[in-house]
């Protein structure tokens, strides 16, 4: 028999890592709810045709598709295997989500008569992806996406960066929130006369911290961008100072741009509401942040670790026309989303995971005998009803393997009941850490242990 | 376009919902962790291998298949489309995990070097099945499982009831938890003089409740199982009174098997370790009681509803050689599992969810202007500060139009802040259910929302 494996860019969590994890999660979601934002939750399995076409011609190839259950290949004929997209197509209905976005957008369409507009839903499930796996990149993985939708008002977009700097603070981790705005860069493209190579110059542009602006200008001419465009373009990606002074030096070089003159005061616009609101975290207009273009419309939004290189650590943006891909145009939305596994990176490389919540069963009691045995599940039920977690070793072993076991399992205190014990009725508390024992009655135990 | 759908069998779970959803989770969880059992995740898609033949030929049907990425079809031949199952074999190498037991049979065996046995997991994670749709059974679900692994004490089983004891006693609901044992089945079929029928006796036995014991007996005897037999079986099928007559008249039934008098003993120490900690919850004996025999070894557990008729809202049992299908032989293992959906109807039905379960935000502060917006930004620090889920309407509409949305939305309180508040530096709260309104100060309003 060989030895059992689970599937490329998949992962077990032990019980160390998924208590972890669950700290990230119930941390994101104390903030969400604390922001009056609603769970929902959709199925894992959609249907292929609510996916396909929603994620560009990679992301499709990307979908994980289900076979039809009961004789998929029923029908199908020799010459539909030379083409081997259509016959997926056929034999393929559903597929596993790619992100929580697409089934978010079909979820209000096709609830929008239960829901109240606009409405703040959070969302943190599993998403599916046939990427190549590596280091960082699974194929299995978290997201934890927060939106508004059926709102104009730029009120959310500072709600979402108050979360995103509420979020991180409790984390421990210091992070910059850069914010962005698509008509920002479509005023730019419009000076540089490019605006139909938008696409271009922000997928160029977008790498500037990877590749350094020299080969992002080689990469502009390459799209055939003239020299004078790019002329342009260069003073706005070498602005530097406060925010005000950006937003003043913008104003100049945007003013014929109608669309980047309107992407400016809503930059103005969330900037002085967030300003009597300090925040604990640093937040910047960065002219190169792009994501995903294609779809957001106004504010775009990253977040980086300040102390740890990883990449964006959380994004999102206003998208003004997601739920029209179903057919319920003009409801416009805004989100963003936390990357739980890069967040989980960065907490271990800082060691700013607290030690609660790692913290299991705070006492074992050992199992010396029936009656000592007897006697540790009354005591264990008393412990248990206090609130605290406890469990009684359920094998009558050697004592030596039972102290072990606490020790591999860090459990912090060990309560004994042996002879002694039982007859004076009260138990020996040893503090695993520092090796004190106490004698103590149970009343005593559980001050001790809450 | 057509309206956007979801896969048959599959959900969309609204905030309601998700949020009624999460109290069960969230109540099973606490139990399980206040029990010493520690969390595990293992990923949605798992190998074939792992999966296939572990559920019978039946359950092999109802694997939701994933195609495997890139081109799926390349190399294969017309003649293949002839043989479906292993052209699907060809074409799919991963499947979704169709529960939780075999998932984890495969990472204690991968995981055995890291494990501390005995090891208490807990697990809450959806599984899939491409069973056939119908009321109360879906394609997509979540199951809540808690195993101990490692331990042949009967301890564990004791342990688990009074976790399904204390599980539904802070649901609210009053249920009978039901024990067997596979060894009494064994004995009973031994008697009967045909142990090589034991299957056929016990899924017949199973049904008893369903179809009455006349019907039990025709099927008894469709399967060839003599007169002479069903007569040694009937008087055990009849036992009634307390569980210590039912065992001293099984002692008498079965004396002449060692095996069933093993079941007999076990089933008396789990009892007998039980009787000093009353339980809120009726357990009994139920000889009837088969469930996944292949499986169980020893104790088998069920847990009905006393007052909703739906079938069993949880069972387990024991399990002595289940990582032996990985290859890891000898590790004794004894578990229970919640069904959250049924629980779900459950709770509904007998209108049990505690009202906090869906309670989101607690006050909505109205959006009246420019001005009155930013002052309400600062009380909503102030309120989130203090732990209460807050929002603000997004955008400036009518008074009316906001009133309904908190309606709605059915938040208890909304806080309106116009041009008096504005002056006085205070703010109007309205209770929406009594419709009492106050004017107050920040600190007033925070008090009278904790």
């Amino acid at each position: 028999m060989t030895k059992p494996g689970i599937p490329k860019g998949t992962r077990d969590f032990s019980p160390d890592e998924t208590a972890r994890r669950n700290y990230i999660f119930d941390t994101i979601r104390t903030v969400f709810k604390r922001y009056g934002y609603a769970p929902i939750e959709t199925p894992a399995l959609e249907n292929l045709s609510t996916l396909l076409g929603k994620y560009g011609e990679e992301g499709d190839k990307l979908l994980f598709k289900i076979l039809n259950s009961g004789d998929a290949f029923a029908g199908i004929t020799a010459p539909e295997l030379d083409n081997s997209a259509a016959l997926a197509a056929k034999v393929c209905e559903k597929g596993l989500r790619y992100d929580l976005t697409v089934p978010f957008a079909r979820y209000v369409v096709q609830h929008q008569n239960e829901i109240s507009f606009p409405f703040k839903r959070y969302q943190i499930q599993p998403v599916w992806r046939a990427d190549r796996p590596q280091k960082g990149r699974y194929r299995e993985f978290y997201q934890c996406d927060a939106d508004v939708i059926g709102s104009p008002s730029l009120l959310n977009e500072v709600e979402l960066v108050q979360m995103i700097d509420e979020v991180f603070s409790r984390f421990g981790i210091a992070v910059t929130i850069k914010i962005n705005n698509r008509k920002v860069l479509g005023g730019i493209a419009e000076i540089m006369g490019a605006a139909d190579k938008l696409t271009d110059i922000t997928v160029a542009i977008d790498k500037i911290d990877k590749i350094g602006m020299e080969a992002v200008v080689e990469e502009l001419r390459a799209k055939n961008i003239t020299d004078e465009a790019i002329q342009k373009l260069l003073p706005v990606l070498q602005l530097t100072g406060s925010t005000d002074a950006k937003l003043h030096a913008l104003t100049g070089i945007l003013s014929s741009s109608a669309t980047g003159m309107q992407g400016i005061a809503e930059l103005r616009t969330v900037f002085s509401i967030l300003q009597p609101f300090p925040l604990a975290q640093t937040v910047e207009i960065d002219l190169s942040l792009a994501r995903g273009l294609n779809y957001y419309t106004g504010a775009i939004f990253e977040v980086k670790a300040n102390d740890v290189a990883i990449g964006s650590i959380s994004g999102g943006g206003r998208y003004d026309d997601l739920t029209g891909i179903f057919g319920l145009k003009n409801l416009p939305g805004v989100g963003i989303s936390f990357g739980a596994d890069r967040i989980f990176d960065v907490l271990s490389a800082l060691d700013k995971f607290p030690p609660a919540a790692t913290e299991t069963t705070k006492v074992l009691f050992l199992n010396l005998g029936t009656q000592e045995s007897m006697r540790a599940l009354a005591c264990l039920r008393d412990v248990r009803a206090a609130g605290i977690a406890a469990e009684m070793y359920p094998d009558q072993t050697k004592l030596k393997k039972q102290m072990e076991f606490a020790n591999k399992r860090k459990i912090p205190f060990v309560a004994i009941i042996g002879e002694e014990e039982l007859q004076k009725n009260t138990v020996s508390l040893k503090n695993m850490l520092s090796g004190d024992q106490q004698n103590v009655d149970i009343k005593a135990l559980i001050q001790s242990l809450l």
